[in-house]
């Protein structure tokens, strides 16, 4: 499974403290730990929810920079903002990175497909639109087709994709556990080449054990066919419970990585 | 999810002296632990593969006549033998029991079926054939809806089947647990008034860390529905995953059995 370290977010408040005192040192503490856990892309999420577009925009370019110049691993430069997405590509000067992400709506794809195809860079795809989340697995896949509709006459090719079914807490509504799993059989099916990812920790809000629900929900997950996750990669738990996972659906051959873990 | 406590089984060293020495209050109290963990059923299988079949047919009649003097749970008649099944089928004297199993041979079901019409009772069906356990979904199906059909023709309904998709280790062939998931989807579709139960930890056999590996192919297999486990109920670890895993996939409204275990 592709793995995407979730830590350099700035609704962390311990992250936010260090890009506001742009404290380099410290964020490439952050990425270091989790490059050599092994991530295979680093989150870089500047957005507090706070600041100005503008310090936005200067943020991820710091950021980015910052890590690029002792670390190889490549970024996932996410943000729901164009601009800060493209400073956050622009740093990176053609190096590997994920763009996280576009949703189904004409004015987000508007402003980031162009981005992915001018970059040449895979891109998340929301399962979302103008209405926000919809309930259903169908309306979801639906959200999915449309972003994949237009990033083939855009430039960007079904498999550059990678679609988030999303993830809604089964405490407000217990159905929502089957939806994500549905959401991600059906993109599976009707667009095969594009590739699945989510973050799960959402799964267990409000409810007791949230790290056991979170390990169950993730292996399930990979059973109906995810291909990535964000998620802590420093939290060995979790990092076992996707060993396991992939030699209980076939994709760890003859067991070594599971036993290398273990061992 | 419907729990069949998997303890009294005579290949089990400690179960196999209690019923070789008609042990009636260690029985007892093997079966009463299995009760009050809230077990649906405790499974009775005196086969040591040893004995003679008039052994095993005095000892089934035994261990059921003991177990049901004190306790009220259902039993599960487990024998490979049709003889041993009727004799622990005629000693429950019309009490809820589950009769586990046939295979899918013109041999046991012309023996075992019959037993089934006869008492009104609720069969398991393994997904196997003459030549044993199919390595693809698709011949599991097969044996499985074969099963179904001469049922049919017999007086035994499909809801009072239970089929087992049976499970083969990873270690020994790693896309058994993808091979154990198709069938369980493969049964609920095709065959959509039948129950799916299946016995979990032969998957980690050969592996590290098996409760691991137990406790999420159970979980997969509970979002494949799958509506039973022979399992051991007495496993806290175990029915937790069970607890989460109905929480995620919409079996358990308002998450109440999740929060009450954990509590």
């Amino acid at each position: 499974m592709i793995t995407i370290a979730e830590k350099i977010n700035a609704t962390i408040p311990s992250t936010r403290k260090i890009i506001e005192a742009r404290d380099a040192a410290a964020l490439l503490e952050l990425a270091e730990k989790q490059a050599a856990a092994g991530a295979d892309y680093i989150d870089v999420n500047v957005g507090t929810g706070h600041g100005s577009g503008a310090d936005e925009v200067e943020a991820m370019a710091w950021a980015v920079s910052t890590i690029q110049e002792k670390i190889d691993t490549p970024l996932c430069i996410d943000s729901a903002d164009a601009a800060v997405l493209e400073a956050g590509l622009t740093a990176r000067q053609g190096k590997p990175a994920l763009i996280n992400s576009t949703k189904a709506t004409e004015e987000n794809m508007a402003q980031v497909v162009p981005l992915a195809a001018r970059f040449k860079l895979p891109m998340v795809g929301l399962a979302m639109d103008d209405k926000g989340i919809p309930a259903s697995a169908e309306a979801r896949l639906t959200a999915c087709q449309n972003i994949a509709a237009y990033c083939a006459k855009h430039g960007v090719p079904e498999e550059d994709l990678y679609f988030d079914p999303l993830v809604v807490p089964v405490s407000t509504d217990i159905t929502q556990g089957r939806v994500t799993l549905d959401t991600i059989a059906a993109i599976k099916k009707e667009l095969p080449k594009a590739k699945t990812v989510m973050a799960v920790s959402n799964i267990s809000f409000g409810l007791p054990q949230r790290k056991r629900l979170n390990s169950a929900f993730l292996q399930m997950a990979v059973a109906y066919g995810l291909d990535g996750g964000i998620l802590n990669v420093l939290d060995q738990e979790l990092m076992g419970a996707i060993r396991a996972a992939e030699v209980l659906v076939g994709k760890d051959k003859r067991c070594r990585k599971y036993a290398r873990f273990f061992r």
